[in-house]
C-alpha cells in the first residue's frame, strides 16, 4: 500500500527530521527508537511499511532541505553522518516540495493546493495521501458564521477575504482531494463543523491536535498518578523555555494562548478539577530546539499535609515529534484504507488536545490506541 | 463486619499517623484525601466501614501514643488540632498496645504473639484481624534450610536460636492465629515457602511488600511513559535523603540493600531492560519525615538524540503511607471474608515489590486493583 | 540611643514577623539567625541595642497584630510558642499603630503623617526615628514635573490631585519630621530629585530599594561566579511563584514590571552584558509566603561548549525579610546619629536595586557594608 | 619568555582539550571564554603569551592525540571544525609526547622523568617548564616514614618498593629538573614535607590541588552567601553523576574518599561549622564528560523557619578544566620567573583543596589572585 505523506511546513525542523528519519529507517541506518508503531502490540498491525512511504510537501520558505538538514546536524538534533549518507535521498525529496500556492480567493487557493495533492498522488501511483500539518502555530482565529456548515463555507470561500486560517484551508483542500489530514499543531485545522461535514462526505479520516512531546506528556502520567492515589493537587505551575521557529512564534501572545490552554486541559480531565496555576511559554533563542520545561506541583495528602514535586524536562522537540509524525501518517493511512471517516479519537495518545471525548491519561490512551490497531483489517 | 487492625510498630510515625487519621475520619474531622479506597470505583466495594475498625498493636518502644502524636504535630506531619481533639481516643487505643513478647524459643515467642492476637479478637468480638507490619526495616536475612517447608520450620522454631527474622515470625504467628498479614516494609515478612504453605493451610490471605509512597511511585508512571513512547532510557540515577526512624535504619547498608533493590526493580519490569544507574538512600536527620528524592533520567530518542529529565519529590512519608495502610487493611479484611487465601497479587498497586508476577506500571496495577474490588462479594 | 522604628505597612507579614522577632530577641527567646548585624565584623559596631528599639507604624488595614501573628504561626512563618509568649508585648505595640492619615491635599496628608512621627518620638523620648516602608509594592509611577525640585514639589503638593505615590509621600513626611527613611520595596520611595534635595536639607539619611531576599540574592553570587571564571552566560530565565499579600499585588502587571526590572539588573551589572531571558512573577495563592523560584542559566565555556545550571529556591519571604528590616533600622539610625545625610549606597548589600553606583556582587557589597560599619563613630 | 607545559596524562580529555584550545587561541580561531587570565585585572599581568607556550607530556596510554580529539568532538566537548583545522598542530605535539618511564627503583624512574623534562627544555630552548598533573585520580596513599624529610625520601627511593605514589614521584622529578609543578587532581602530588623541602631547595614554586570546576565552585559562592546573611545551613547533601575516565576511576571508593573530603571542606571553612550531609560521586558511563551534580541545602532563618535550596549543574568537565589548566601554567611560570619558591596559596581560586590557609570563599580567593598578579614584576 504505497502511501504519500504530504507535509505542510515541509522545510521546518520537525518535517526535515522526519524526512531524514524515514530515509534512515528505510536504509536501515538507525533503529526505530521513538516510533510508537514499532512497539510490540502495534508492530503487528497492518500499517504501511517504511518502504511504502513517499514524501512531498508545501512550505512558504525556500531554504533547501539539505541546508536545513545541516543546520539540524550542527545543533545536535540529527547526526551529521546521516545527513551525509542521505544527501541524495534528500535531493530527491526536494523535487517533491512546492511553494504554498495562493489565489485571488481562498477557494482558488484551496483548489491549487488540492491540485498539488492530486498531482503528487498520480505522479507516484499512490494508494492514498495523508496531509500532515507541522507548520508553525497560527494565532487563535475569530469565529466566522461560514464555519458552521459546508454550504455556507463554500459560498464564503468563493468571495474575497479570509474565511479560514491557513491550517483549515489546507484541511479543506485535503478533504476535497480525498486525502486524510493530521494536525500536529494547536492551530484550528479540521476542527470546524463545516470541515467535519466535508470529511464525512469525502469519506476521509482526520486526527489531531497538537503533538504531545514534552511537558504535557509528563503531565498525562503524573496527573493520573496523583488522582489514583487520591492526593489533592493544589497548584500546578510551569514554565517552558524554547527557541527555534515555533518558539519565536509562540512568543506572540495570541498563538501562546492556544498552546497554554491545551497544556492545562489534561489536568482538569485527569484530576476532575482545575488546580491553581498556569503554564507559561517563553522564547529564548539561545535554547534552540532543546526545550526546557520546569513544573512545580504542590499537593496535599492525608490530614492535609502539604507536599511538593518538581520536574525539569530537557527535550529536543523535533526529535520527539518527528517519529510521532511518521506514526500518525501510518496509522491514519491504515484507517483511511479501512474506510474510517471523520475524527479518529483513538489517536488521542499522540495529542495534547485530542479530538473527541477520549481519556486524557496516557495509559488509557494507550489502551484505546492498541484497540484501534487491533481492529484494523488486513 | 467488625475488623481489627493489629499494627507491628504501633508507636512509630506511620502507625500513629494512621491511628490519628482513622479516628479523625470516624469523627468526620477530615476528608479522605490520600485514601485510595475512597475513590469512585473502590468506594462501592464491600469493605469494612471506618467505624468498623478497631486498632491494637505491638511495639518494642514504650513512648506513649499521645507523646508521639505531639511530636508528629510539631513536625508538621499531622495537624495539632487533631491531636488535641482526639486525645481521648488515642488514650483508649493506648490500652490496646502491648510490648512485643519474647520467649525462650521462637516457637514460644510466636505463641505469645498469637495469644495477644486472639485475645484482641475475642475481647472486641471482631470478625477478623489484619496484622500489619509497619516496623522499621530489618537487615537482609540469610537463607535457612527450615524456610523451605512448614514441617521443617515448625521443628526448627522449637529449638534455641534464630530461624526467622522478626517480620516473618510475626507473619507466622498471625497465620497460626487465623489472621491475615500485610507487610508494608521491605523486610522478609511472609515471603518464605514455609509461610506460604501455612497461609494456605490456615486459609488466610497476605499482601506486600514495601509500600510505594514516593520516588518509586513516580517511577511506576514515568518508566511506562518512556516505554510507551519507545524512548530508550540510558540511565536512571537517584538519591533519597530522609531522616526519621526509618531513615536512620536505612543508613545501615544491610537494610539499605533490600530497599535499593526493590526501588530499581520497577525499571526493568516497565522498560524490558535495566538501565544504568542506582538509587541511593542517605540519612539526614535534619530532614526528618519530609523526604527529598532526586532522580536524573537520561534517555535517547529518534536518531539517537540524547535528552534528560529530572525530578525532585518532597513528600512526607508518614502522611503518604498512613492512608495506604488503612486501605490495605480494609482490602485484605474483605479478601479474607471472601475466602481468599495466600498471596494477593492484585494489591500490587500499593507496593514497590509486589508479591506475584503482576504488572509494575501503575495504571495496570490500578486495573488489577479495581478488578479485584469488583469481584468481592457482598 | 533610644531608636524608634516606624513601619509603613505595620500589619503586614514582614512587619509583624519583624515585631515578633525583635520582641523575642529582647526577651532572649531566640538567637539572632538571619540578622546580619549580629555577624562578627558588624557586631562590634556602635548600633542601637535590641533593647533600645521602640516600634510603631501606619497601616491601611485594621487586622489586630495578634490575629495576624496567629495567622503567621499557622502558616509556619513564626513559631506558635513565640506568639503565645509575646502576646502582651504585641498588645503594647498595637497601641502604637495608627491608620495611615489622609487630608484634602497631599501636603495636608504629609503633615498628618509627620505629626504622627513627631508625636511617636516625643511620647517615647526617642533620640531618632527610622521610617521603614514594608507596604505592598505600588504600580510604577508616571513622571511629574514637580518631582524635579523641592520648590516645585512643595507648590504642587498644596494643590488638589496626586503628585507623589504613597511611598514617596511617606518619605517626604519622614524627612520633614527629621526622620531617616528606608524603602524595603521596589516602590518609588525617596528616589526623586526633589526628595534627595529635602533629605540633604533636613540632614537625614535614607536607604533602599527592594530588599534582596531570594532569587536575586542567589543571582548576586552566581552571576559574579560566572564572570570571575570568564564563562559566558547566554541566557538566564526565571519564574517566581508566590502567594501572600505581595504576591497578589505583583500579579498586577504594572507593579510586576518594577520588580522584574530590578531582578534582572544585577545580571547586567555583574556580567557586563545583559543575557537573554526574563524573570517572571506569578501569583499562586496556595503557595502563600513560602515562595518558590526556579532559574535556568545556560552558559558557554571554553571553545563554545554549552552548559547549564538550574536552581530552585524555596524560601519564606517574611522570615528572610524581617531580620534585614531590623538590620537596616539599626544601621540607618547609626548613620543618622553620625551625621550622614542623603543616600546610603553602602547598604546596597540589602537591596535588589541599591541607590547609587555601588557594586552588585554580594561579596563586594559586603566589603562596602563592613567598611561603613567600621567608620561609624561611637 | 618561552614556556614549556608538560602534561602528565597528556592523552586524557582535559589535556587534549587544553592542547586544542591553546592551539586555537594561538591561531585566533576562538575567543578566550573560560580563561581567567584574560579577564581585565589579570590580562595586564606579565604572563607568558599564548604564542610563548610549547606543549609536551607523559601518558601511560598510547591513543594518538588526533584520535582522542575526534572522540572529544563526537561527544560535543570540542567543535569538530577545530579538530580539522588543527590536525597538523596536533601532529606536531604528538611528537613531544613520551610514554611514562619506569625503572628498577623509583629513583631510577624519577631520573628518567627528569631527563625527559630536561630534554624537552633544551630541545626547544625554553626559559622554564611547568609540569601539570591532569592524570586520573590516585587512590588515597598510606603514610610512609620517608615522606617526612628529603634525606629519608632520597634514601628510600633508591631501594626496591613503592615509596611515593605516581603523582608525587612526578613532582619529585619536576623539582629535581628545576621545573615548577601544578596538581590539578586530588592526588597527593607535592603535598609531602619532603617535597616541600625539595621545592624550596630547588627554588621552584608549586600549586594545587584538585581543580574546582563544578559543584564545589558553586559551593564556594553559595556557602559564603548563607554565611553573610547569617542563615544557618542545617544540611548540605549532593550527588555527582559522571562518566568519562575520571568517573570510572572515582567509582573506586578509595579514590572517591579523597575527592568527597575535598568537596565538603569548603562548607566548614565558609560557614564556620560542618553541616550534616555528604557529597557522593557515582559513575554513570552513559553521562560521559557532561557531569550532572545535584545538591540539596536545607537552612533555617529568622525564628528558626526552615527553608531549602536545590541546584543542578550540567557541566562539561573537560571544557571547564582545560582553560584553568592553561591559566595555571601561565601564572605558575610567571611566579617561577619572579623567584617564587614553594607553595603558591594565592592560586587557591582554582582549587577545591588549596595549599595553605587561604580563604575558601571565591570572592576572597579572587582578591588574593589579583593581588598576586599585581605583584608580579615585569
Amino acid at each position: 500500500m504505497r502511501t504519500g505523506i504530504w507535509l505542510i511546513g515541509a522545510r521546518g525542523s520537525v518535517a526535515v527530521t522526519a524526512l531524514i528519519g524515514a530515509a534512515a529507517l528505510r536504509a536501515r541506518l538507525v533503529d526505530a527508537t521513538g516510533c510508537v508503531t514499532e512497539l510490540p502490540p502495534l508492530r503487528a498491525a497492518p500499517l504501511p511499511a517504511w518502504s511504502d512511504l513517499v514524501f512531498g510537501g508545501h512550505d512558504v520558505v525556500t531554504l533547501p532541505l539539505l541546508k536545513k538538514a545541516e543546520t539540524l546536524a550542527a545543533a545536535g538534533v540529527v547526526p551529521g553522518r546521516l545527513v551525509t549518507a542521505l544527501a541524495d535521498e534528500l535531493g530527491r525529496t526536494e523535487q517533491e516540495l512546492r511553494p504554498l500556492p495562493s489565489g485571488d480567493t481562498q477557494a482558488e487557493t484551496a483548489g491549487r493546493i488540492a491540485d498539488d495533492l492530486r498531482d503528487f498522488r498520480d505522479r507516484h501511483g499512490l494508494d492514498r495521501v495523508v496531509v500532515l500539518n507541522v507548520a508553525t502555530t497560527e494565532p487563535v482565529v475569530a469565529e466566522h458564521p461560514a464555519h458552521g456548515s459546508l454550504d455556507a463555507l463554500r459560498a464564503a470561500l468563493g468571495e474575497a477575504g479570509t474565511v479560514l486560517p491557513p491550517s483549515s484551508l489546507v484541511a479543506y483542500a485535503a478533504f476535497e482531494a480525498g486525502c486524510s489530514f493530521v494536525d500536529f499543531t494547536p492551530s484550528t485545522g479540521a476542527r470546524l463543523p463545516a470541515l467535519a461535514e466535508l470529511a464525512a462526505r469525502a469519506g476521509v479520516p482526520y486526527a489531531g491536535n497538537d503533538g504531545k512531546t514534552g511537558e504535557t506528556l509528563v503531565k498525562s502520567v503524573l496527573a493520573p498518578m496523583f488522582a489514583l492515589r487520591n492526593l489533592r493537587v493544589t497548584s500546578w505551575s510551569g514554565l517552558n523555555l524554547l527557541g527555534g521557529g515555533d518558539g519565536a512564534n509562540l512568543a506572540d501572545p495570541a498563538a501562546n494562548a492556544a498552546k497554554v490552554a491545551s497544556k492545562q486541559r489534561v489536568l482538569g480531565d485527569a484530576l476532575g478539577y482545575q488546580p491553581e496555576g498556569t503554564s507559561r511559554i517563553d522564547y529564548v533563542a539561545e535554547i534552540g530546539d532543546f526545550k526546557t520545561a520546569w513544573d512545580l506541583i504542590t499537593f496535599s495528602g492525608f490530614l492535609g499535609t502539604g507536599m511538593r514535586m518538581e520536574f525539569s524536562w530537557h527535550g529536543c522537540d523535533s526529535a520527539l515529534a518527528a517519529p510521532l509524525v511518521l506514526d500518525l501518517a501510518r496509522l491514519t493511512a491504515a484507517a483511511h484504507r479501512d474506510g474510517r471517516r471523520g475524527a479518529l479519537p483513538e489517536l488521542g495518545f499522540f495529542f495534547k488536545d485530542p479530538l473527541g471525548d477520549g481519556p486524557s491519561a496516557l495509559a488509557a490512551q494507550w489502551d484505546a490506541l492498541t484497540g484501534f490497531a487491533a481492529g484494523l483489517t488486513r
